[in-house]
């Protein structure tokens, strides 16, 4: 499995499309991730029409693969479905709840995770958007997702008109914990996190911004608190609205 | 990519050790998954001490897997690593709050779902234990899970020591959507789920269980609304312990 080894994100395709059967086939296989129960709790809204593209861009604050793809995938916790079914089966669902909101969850995002691997493996390339859970009311009203059903993943999927380089990672003992999590000290930070901090590009980005360290680029820039939590307030109202809030 | 068409969830192991060069390796090739702004937002607990499994088992339902493996995975949220690293230089995290979590949550089940596909394509066989985020208080005390970190996902590894049949699927029309969603009729979820229906085991478990169908056994034995609604509670509570709630 060198191919997920030597995996990179994809942010710029051809114009080639994909076909219509080798994206089915693809998203069938995925689909044998593990599943809770064997529900399925999920769906996966296909936009290949530009209109729809450019109604979804903004919700991804622009980023330019929404528009440049051939294909973008929203991936949904969905217990819409399921729920439908046991209405028509005189079973009443008992899933308008914060935990079958993230079983959901944890059901689309596995699949969307084996899609990304099988896509890689026929040629495509692939972006992972973070920001479905961002503006996720708006992706609701643009693609008409029912009550219990939240988008939680957005991928990009063309082939590769790029090839860049892989990006750091952090060295395995910063990840792994025998037996129980032993917390980290100042000293096992600084260890874990010196490659990447000495990076000349990682540097470069701590000058361009006048900032005095890597991580003051991600508090005070990329990832801020204040966003963080105007976010959150709105995750929680999508979640109420969707249905998951008992 | 046949392995992942061809995969199923192995339950019984052969009691063959994992080598911990093995394990290591496809972690750190399973952590080239996409993670938010890299971030890494995940950390994984290696499980192998007889003792530390039985002290796990009852938060999985005394599944037999968690004794029965090897090596038991849990892999976790985890906002506390990078945050230290702020705080260890000069920057001010902002990452106690909803959507962290998420987005966390997100990166670690990415990861998860990697590790699974790499183990399959090593001979390995996996269980996925949806329970983890039943009693994620519970698995915080026994593996010493500090603030901003939570379990997500537990994965029994091992080496097959049966070869189980393929569970049933839902066909494709049922799980994708072209462009938006179009909601299920009755008549839809009656061709969607009429295979799933027709199967004798599924038949089976029906009357097993003296019941008139199939959804009936999910939502008045398998998922029942109190219990999602108690679980939500503890899951609830258990993020406010871990300093998600803002």
């Amino acid at each position: 499995m060198d191919l997920i080894k030597n995996r990179r994100t994809i942010r710029k395709y051809k114009q080639e499309d994909v076909a219509a059967t080798l994206l089915n086939e693809l998203l069938e296989e995925a689909f044998r991730a593990s599943t809770m129960g064997n529900m399925q709790l999920y769906s996966v809204v296909i936009t290949r029409e530009p209109e729809m593209k450019a109604k979804l861009a903004p919700t991804h604050f622009n980023q330019p693969m929404v528009k440049g793809a051939p294909v973008v995938l929203t991936f949904c916790a969905d217990f819409n479905r399921f729920s439908k079914w046991c209405r028509c089966r005189k079973a009443e669902p008992g899933y308008d709840n914060f935990i079958s909101f993230l079983n959901a969850t944890s059901d689309a995002l596995l699949v969307t995770q084996n899609f990304c691997t099988l896509a890689e493996a026929h040629g495509l390339g692939i972006c992972y958007l973070g920001t479905t859970i961002y503006n996720p009311d708006k992706i609701i009203d643009i693609l008409q997702l029912p009550e219990l059903v939240m988008p939680v993943a957005t991928i990009t999927v063309g082939y590769p008109d790029e090839c860049p380089a892989q990006p750091e990672r952090l060295p395995l003992e910063g990840i792994l914990h025998e037996e129980f999590y032993h917390d980290y000290t100042p000293e096992d930070i600084d260890r874990i996190y010196a490659e990447k901090e000495a990076m000349p590009e990682n540097q470069h980005f701590v000058s361009i911004n006048n900032k005095e360290t890597l991580a003051q680029v991600f508090t005070d820039l990329r990832y801020k608190k204040a966003d963080n939590e105007y976010m959150s307030g709105t995750l929680k109202e999508t979640l109420k609205r969707q249905g998951f809030s008992e």
